[in-house]
């Protein structure tokens, strides 16, 4: 029941809220969800969200239920409520489990430092689960800290790519019509079978929807909804939006959501999922260096051709002095991926100093961070198995930052006079690197690769 | 026009047909399907596929249209003709492709030594790209080497993961009832939006269902239907079966589907095709060894321990001599990972038999294959630079037969006397195979790791 730990900890992807990242007409919905709340005399508008994570996911086909599901070793239900808090506004959030899971979310919530969590137990089905939610939350209940919304959010634990946006709209809809959902375009045609098994007819793509999640409702009407409603309604029903007007009489508002609201249904939406949260921590690649050795011309040289040969990621640099703070401003931009340029071979000073700058600030509590020590050798000078006995000690420090979700690999890079070589052991390099980042597998750590 | 080239080579997943691999239940079936057309006087039952590929993609967000996407550098339009093709009841495939394609359509045949297709070129809308592909099949259509087929599949070239099992199904009904579909529960609830954008009305899930694909009917069935429906059916229709019923009168039998139907329709779904293709060809590992030097323990004991860790993956192994056939057999049988130990340490002539009948056999034509060449070292006798030293030239050798598509990297595994030292290299060694073959990144190949 307890919320994460707060001390000294600050979650990665808090964003500064609403107006300052959203466009113009974002920025004006956003005021119009602050002035429902401005009238003289009252609070603010009070949001609170419920998240129905009872399921057992047998549609997946393994034995984990799917919001609990691994993605890069962190459960799914995780990165749902990292989308949710990431939300300002939205005050509490009370996630629904069965009460053989109540444990084991409990210390989710712990270890991924979750904020504004309450625990409640699922009922057996869906609406049973959200109900169970919307009770903790009315004020009639006894030693609770939770309060009352005026708006409440429904949403799925097993829908994680959810935006702020989708949200907003949603919430501003409820606001004004009672009640608000989510909708998609059908993806198949919808078809009715006969009872015989055949064909009797198909609907109209074009006239019906796929109602997804978010949904928002004035909580007074959806709770109203939930304790109106029939036995077989708790049982067998799926539709929300229907509850309200059945009992409530509230036409929902329908508001049209992006691709990115779809439900992790099935084993291949795991895996589509994972990609898609590897391709996001993926997009930014720090280049750090010692300014202070600034003479050194390859650092820069490996950061051009990063640039130049990894379209579509963001490649920036960051010096490793503290005084600077340019790797601290860095990290709280969320960058997961570190190229560190150790000017000497042997030496690994830069890259320790890294790695202790990124363990203290708590950045790889929510995604694995991938750090590649790059060091340049001159074929001619020493040979190569000299310098590869000289990094072996690599291997036992990754075995021991891979245990703070650090993922550590070494880089050795020809460094030829010839231009033209040099050019093509960077290129090489640059496709190394982009591996380890896009791949992010952890059986790879301590391993010494060769451009 | 032309089917790819047949000349020595055999497309990998070639597989024996129907009853052999079918249980019993689906062997009826195949001799149901053969017994249609078995009674005096007659053909075989004659089974034809079209497949509508004249889509933009444009739900993908990638300019690219989404069938000529590529997956594991192939695209996915290859992967759906590999699935029709290995059903060796279909006589012919017929793609309908947009103009501008149409000379890729005909590169990719070759390339990937696909058969029996005929491409076709596809019409503006997806109905009138179908009309196309039937009106190829009909008899009298001079000059073409097609016949009329007494059943047509219709299939998405989108849905690459179509099993025998529901085609078999999806034609033995459609020759019983004229027509038949595939169909999937719906993942969400279906609404129909108010003039207002407004909730109207909830359907109830369990009175519906995806229209899903394979579909199938009777020829004369379906291109009558396509004759004689109107121009607003072909610009905005989107279900074949309720043609056949608006004009032919013809009530489609309804076969429910598996999950493997879905339609690869947003980039997630790239990316979790990508992912299924990845697992699926990596459930066999075949370690090689050369029986005539049996006594070395050690290939035995990496096989053991792969077994032991991998779990789900089936662990073969495999002589190299020629005569024994154990390896061409275990080709045949679309085993795309090898790991080939070699006894000496800087001895690489196994791992070159290996890749030679690797490149015979045509195995990489339609997967990547992963070959990890295996050596092991006494630490204690010849330092681990001196060892790696030997092995450099696995880079020039891997960069050579990547052109091939195969992906070759280097493992040293440390062996020591102490026996759970040497587990623990094992184990090591393991995890490093099963990142390497479930990852299958080509950045990484010519590298030479440690264990």
């Amino acid at each position: 029941m307890e919320p994460g730990p707060l001390g000294g900890s600050r979650p990665a992807e808090r964003r500064p809220c609403l107006s300052s990242r959203l466009g113009a007409d974002r920025a004006a919905s956003a005021s119009l969800l602050s002035a429902a709340g401005a009238e003289p005399g009252r609070r603010p508008l009070a949001v609170a969200a419920v998240l129905p994570a009872g399921g057992c996911g047998e549609r997946m086909g393994v034995p984990t239920p799917k919001q609990f599901c691994p993605i890069l070793e962190r459960p799914l239900i995780s990165y749902t409520l990292q989308a949710l808090e990431r939300v300002c506004w939205i005050k509490d959030i009370v996630v629904a489990v069965t009460g053989e899971n109540i444990e084991a979310m409990n210390s989710i919530i712990q270890k991924y430092h979750h904020e504004r969590i309450s625990v409640v137990e699922a009922g057996v089905t869906r609406h049973r689960s959200i109900f169970n939610g919307l009770k903790a939350l009315a004020e009639d209940q006894p030693d609770s800290k939770l309060c009352k919304p005026e708006v409440v959010i429904i949403h799925d634990a097993v829908r994680p790519f959810v935006e702020e946006d989708v949200l907003l709209k949603v919430v501003i809809a409820a606001k004004e019509h009672g009640a608000a959902g989510a909708i998609r375009p059908l993806v198949s045609t919808v078809i009715s079978p006969s009872a015989d098994g055949c064909l009797d007819h198909s609907l109209e793509r074009a006239r019906h929807r796929a109602s997804e999640m978010p949904q928002a409702f004035l909580f007074d009407v959806i709770y109203e909804a939930y304790q109106q409603c029939s036995d077989y309604d708790l049982e067998f029903g799926t539709e929300c939006l229907q509850l309200a007007l059945k009992y409530c009489h509230t036409k929902a508002k329908l508001v049209e959501g992006s691709p990115d609201l779809w439900k992790v249904t099935y084993k291949r939406d795991l895996y589509a999922a994972e990609s898609i949260i590897k391709e996001r921590i993926s997009q930014k690649i720090c280049v750090v260096m010692d300014t202070k050795e600034g003479e050194e011309p390859v650092g820069h040289l490996l950061e051009e051709v990063l640039k130049s040969e990894l379209n579509h990621v963001k490649v920036t640099s960051g010096a490793l002095c503290h005084a600077s703070g340019d790797l601290e401003q860095i990290i709280s931009e969320q960058c997961y991926n570190f190229v560190c340029v150790n000017i000497m071979t042997s030496d690994f000073q830069e890259t320790q100093k890294l790695l202790s700058i990124v363990e203290e600030s708590n950045l790889s509590i929510l995604y694995p961070v991938v750090v590649v020590s790059v060091h340049f050798f001159d074929i001619k000078s020493v040979p190569l198995s000299q310098k590869m006995e000289d990094l072996m000690w690599i291997r036992e420090f990754a075995k021991e930052v891979r245990k703070r979700n650090i993922l550590l690999c070494g880089l050795l890079i020809c460094y030829p006079q010839d231009e033209q070589k040099l050019q093509e052991s960077l290129r090489q390099a640059a496709i190394i690197i982009a591996a380890l980042i896009k791949e992010r597998n952890s059986g790879l750590v301590g391993q010494l690769l060769v451009a």
